[in-house]
């Protein structure tokens, strides 16, 4: 790690951070191809929200972990990105919710499989965590999608009525959708095609959405929002957001 | 390459292109650990510009050739990206211009240096080029830095008076800048400190600069400008093209 992301007190001590665990991750053969410029992508758009839970985020969370909780079959996807950044906390996430977790990634090969269900067991046995841990040994496939990606287990996300996608690309996104499922999909732009198609976007970073999602599903109290939920409508305030930041 | 990559009608052709390039270059030991990350975030604000010159940077790109051609001492400053996404078009750049073209990185190792000199060798002998590479044997340092990154030749980065840093380190940029230098920037976050830094910021990516800039350099027309040159409100008009793209 550089010497700066050592020191909690500097300003870029977070972002650092994370991008360390990426590299961890690339070098324990976690990560896709294409991996680091997807985070690349994220830390420009999380630049323009300020490195900050913006208000309508914060919104979408709340739904989003009142869909969890209500849900019958709720599932969290997890890609490579997501194990890296936000392993423990998304595993803690489940555990919380009794639900599994399925690894569910795009460039889908046995040597990245085998190295991200070794990273979530060692997580579960350090931790001490009980998760059911999905996708060793797909037994289905996602209507609408050709060749590897569509590789899915029937009692993970087949069954599942609402499932947890952060940093979900496009066209699996919308295959979720299209099985009639609540897909809650975290993205940090605000005009990707993830974004549009989700269910509950959060437009926020996946480490500070985990962390929200960890304290919001630990209240006993019962989410009685005022108005039903409107994806486009969250989806222009995060806009708005960084206009006004923009015009700043 | 994806199957994608190598069909020139896919909309995403020109996006496939350079990521292709990158990781070729990063076989090659060309990149520092940090390449992916930065042309990740790169991506994601020529997204937001529309993948397009926009007028503000068309007009610095005007006065950025204007000034190299009147430099009496220019230098093409390049770094692991700059080579892998655009070593041919620079080193024309710099036969054109009849000026030295200088490796200057953050992350300097012997190994990385000897790479990105190969490189440029290769493509100077390909190509039949003319053009001095500087680098290799560093004797002189930017003033105000620190380590490795300050190592630069006398007769190319210290001597130069107008200086072309494509995707450069904001300290770096500031250091030039201190020492009288005109800096030319390509960056395509308005908001960097860089692009704030530069004398001139083109907000653009960076082969398409290379392209312009080779065309424009061509031209036998004497540029006058009809006012001087100003970069924050240049930098301005490149965040209103982007705020007007969100609010549409």
């Amino acid at each position: 790690m550089d010497d700066v992301a050592a020191d909690p007190s500097h300003p870029r001590y977070q972002s650092l951070l994370l991008r360390h665990r990426l590299e961890q991750a690339e070098q324990q053969g976690l990560l896709a191809g294409s991996a680091m410029i997807a985070h690349g992508r994220g830390e420009a758009y999380d630049y323009l929200l300020g490195e900050q839970t913006i208000a309508s985020a914060h919104l979408a969370t709340l739904y989003a972990v009142d869909a969890l909780k209500r849900a019958s079959r709720p599932v969290l996807s997890l890609n490579g990105n997501a194990v890296a950044l936000a392993g423990e906390a998304l595993l803690k996430l489940a555990e919380h919710l009794d639900c599994p977790v399925e690894i569910n990634i795009f460039y889908r090969t046995p040597e990245r499989m085998k190295a991200l269900l070794g990273r979530l067991e060692a997580i579960k046995s350090e931790l001490n965590l009980e998760v059911e841990i999905l996708g060793a040994e797909p037994n289905a496939r996602i209507p609408g999608l050709k060749g590897p990606r569509a590789k899915c287990t029937q009692e993970g996300i087949i069954d599942a009525d609402v499932i947890l996608v952060p940093l979900e690309d496009g066209d699996r996104c919308e295959a979720l959708v299209a099985m009639g499922k609540t897909v809650i999909v975290i993205d940090l732009n605000p005009l990707s095609r993830s974004a549009k198609m989700g269910s509950i976007t959060i437009v926020d970073e996946l480490t500070r959405v985990a962390q929200n999602m960890l304290e919001l599903v630990q209240h006993e109290q019962i989410f009685e929002p005022e108005s039903p939920y409107n994806n486009d409508e969250n989806l222009a305030e995060a806009l708005r957001h960084i206009v006004m930041r923009f015009n700043a």
